[in-house]
């Protein structure tokens, strides 16, 4: 971690032997659609770094994924995802 | 896929043999308005990624296409991808 | 259009023969307000993409026009089109 | 305009001889402080082109300006303006 | 003020012998940290350019900062702050 | 401080002896990972400056953390902060 932030803020880190393998090694793809792909990893990932218990997760989506507003709202977030995944990536330019 | 993603968070890709043709291959393209129409493209799909059902969305387009806060929303998701739209082909200057 | 993006989610384009003059031709304008000017262009026909209908469109103008949240969601929307157009302008810096 | 946007989206233009002064015409400010001000203008005046009626915004003031989460999101939306005044005047480094 | 914006959508300006000390000479900072203290001093002034009323936002105070979705609201806006500080002082890197 | 805010603007400054170590020296990290994890940690640093008291926090947590329209807006807020760190970072290609 590049800046010693205080601990309480950062999210839980589990101990060397047993932490998972990393999840984010790279924002590098090599299609706009894997860029596309990997925006929704990342805002996902976002919402389960905030609440882990993937039971309260199953219960939500039926209200978010039936909802009008919560759908726009997920495009939205997917979009500022995938800004920063294009710039990475140079926009995939030839 | 450039980054080893938890499975869980990454959308679903069917197997190779059946997996559908790529629908996003590129961010260039040739006129602004097109560029408009990507976005567009691109804001859509985030949602289906998230409700796949279209029987849902349909029930759905009544209520946000008939709510000015909604269509606001939309227009703010719109400009979000249009603006990495945009810089991929670098504002279409000539 | 350069992706070969699903039809379902390109919006609906009119065969060649009847198909309208193109709307948006270029993000380059002469003056700043000029810029401004088409960002509210821009965040407007986002809007008409999603609805078509300008009837419903009137009917929800007394709506968001005369509420002060809409109306601070609209200016949001604008700021985020008027980003686009004012990068593709660089900024109108003599 | 530099594009031949559809009249009904673009913003009422006055015919030439009555047509007011310009209100924009540059982004450059010499201070950051200026900058900041101007990104309040741009932001009061996306609201008056969307509602022109003056007596209609007042009667909006009291309900956004004593309320919280107006407040913060017109925060948001002043940050969105000045991302892109701060970015025309390169953030008044010396 | 670089651009002749009308008067109205101005902030309001103190005559010049009574004006007080400039609040925002510079975007550049010593350390991130400071640069985030900025972000916040400048979000926050957005506000109190709205609401000039102290006591109106002492008010508002408990119900925005017992509330979830206002504090992240507020952490929303505080990035989009953050975002044009950290480009002014191109991230602070060494 | 870089500008000469008005104190009242600035989040509270402890005096220099008792003053806590930095918690942000700086938004370079090693890997992506470590940039998302920053992200997360500035976002909830600016819901902290807002509110201080931990125990309103965590009374507010089981709200946000189970609504999914307030956890679709949290990895909106960490996509604006992990946009800042990752430009930071020049997006960590090789």
């Amino acid at each position: 971690q590049g800046s010693d932030a205080a601990a309480a803020d950062r999210p839980a880190e589990a101990p060397a032997e047993t932490a998972p393998a990393p999840w984010l090694t790279t924002l590098i793809t090599e299609t706009p659609q894997q860029g596309f792909d990997l925006a929704i990893t990342l805002a996902r990932r976002a919402v389960k770094t905030t609440q882990p218990d993937v039971e309260v997760l199953k219960t939500q989506r039926p209200i978010y994924a039936g909802d009008a507003d919560s759908l726009i709202e997920v495009s939205g977030v997917a979009a500022a995802w995938f800004a920063t995944v294009a710039a990475a990536n140079d926009y995939w330019r030839e």
